[in-house]
């Protein structure tokens, strides 16, 4: 496995939403790096994976600044990826981890896109893992989309006018990141009545896991990073 | 687990793709119902898991007609979800396995449904999968999306008008099913001068799994019924 660069989802939280690929991929490379916030100075990939490696030694803990300034995050990004290209460029094999799957809104894509630039001959593979989004719906048992209906999933609801024209062309809308969308969505579920037809999953997979069809729940209570909202237009 | 009914997603091809909890739960149930089309005769779900599973009598085959007529889709999906609600009565547990998630586009929606509305107080686990879209994405190395952007994903193109309202709001589109939707696409790609921006996933953790960034491969060639194209306006 030398001189390869692996990215590996991790799911959610429990352990056992990690695929079996995955584990043999964690357990076999020499070394595991796990992204740390520097806000919370805690790293949930790595808590989901800990008590499944043997050998603590291998963890590497990689810090990513959260920051609004994109170039302050950029050279964070670019922090880690050295150090990654480092310990591939001396023989060895790295596995990143990211919750979730490493290709959906993960830090996994920027590290990609800077060590293929550096390193066009390095070999890649990527470990697929349990997204938020379906480890939600299996929490609440619902079906987030069948035969001919067409999904959209916002991280951005840019303006009210935008999330209008998606309902207009989506049977099911998951939204991403509550927190920073959530008084952008309010209005517009009001309007188009659809108030009703919401499931929010906040930290699912966390031990404080809470879900609730309530959308006014929100109006009083802050709304945790990890929180989505499913929404269906014919009901949930 | 008696008279318990779980969806078991069981990942695309590769059994490494299972997760730790669907491989214990497979193992633990009393049966494993496994679809099988009538117009195949052979079940991908139970193909996927046949080696990990020691206990061959436990398998279930439940047959759906491939049929478009709806009226007998439903008289095969009620037989379906009629044996395994026979089973639950006589005190079994039972899973259901469904390639990809089971969640998203999957034979399994229709199960739960009418599972719970014959038998409300059945208890219910969704053990999640790792979904086509998600594992195409990893064998080609590709960032789904990233930060801010949007993603859809369209099962039914119904209109080269309705994709292209799709794009103006979408970084990201993904076409599932690509056979049917084709020549729908085609000339909206063309129209917008985004032909250079797909990568098109044919079969992803089958044998014969095929990956092309040329549309036009398939303007002469039969598209295989799980092939599934991403397209990013920003390019791949």
């Amino acid at each position: 496995m030398a001189k390869k660069f692996y990215g590996v989802g991790v799911g959610v939280g429990d352990s056992g939403l990690l695929t079996l690929k995955a584990v043999e991929t964690l357990k076999n490379v020499d070394y595991i790096c796990t992204p740390v916030s520097t806000n919370s100075d805690s790293s949930r990939a790595l808590e989901i994976i800990s008590n499944l490696i043997a050998d603590q030694e291998k963890f590497i803990r990689l810090e990513f600044k959260m920051s609004k300034k994109k170039s302050e995050l950029e050279k964070s990004r670019c922090q880690a990826a050295e150090k990654i290209n480092d310990l591939l460029n001396s023989g060895k094999s790295v596995a990143f981890v990211t919750i979730g799957d490493p290709l959906l809104y993960s830090t996994y894509s920027y590290m990609l896109e800077k060590i293929k630039k550096w390193n066009n001959e390095i070999e890649v593979e990527t470990v697929p893992g349990i997204n938020s989004i379906t480890a939600s719906a299996a929490k609440y048992n619902l079906a987030l989309a069948e035969g001919k209906e067409n999904t959209a999933i916002i991280s951005d609801v840019k303006s009210e006018e935008y999330l209008e024209k998606v309902f207009a062309l989506f049977e099911t809308v998951i939204i991403l990141k509550l927190s920073r969308n959530y008084k952008t969505v309010y209005p517009v579920l009001d309007k188009l009545d659809l108030k009703k037809n919401v499931v929010i999953a906040s930290k699912c997979g966390f031990e404080d896991e809470f879900y609730t069809e309530d959308i006014d729940y929100f109006k009083d209570e802050k709304i945790a990073y990890l929180t989505l909202m499913i929404v269906k237009r014919e009901g949930i």
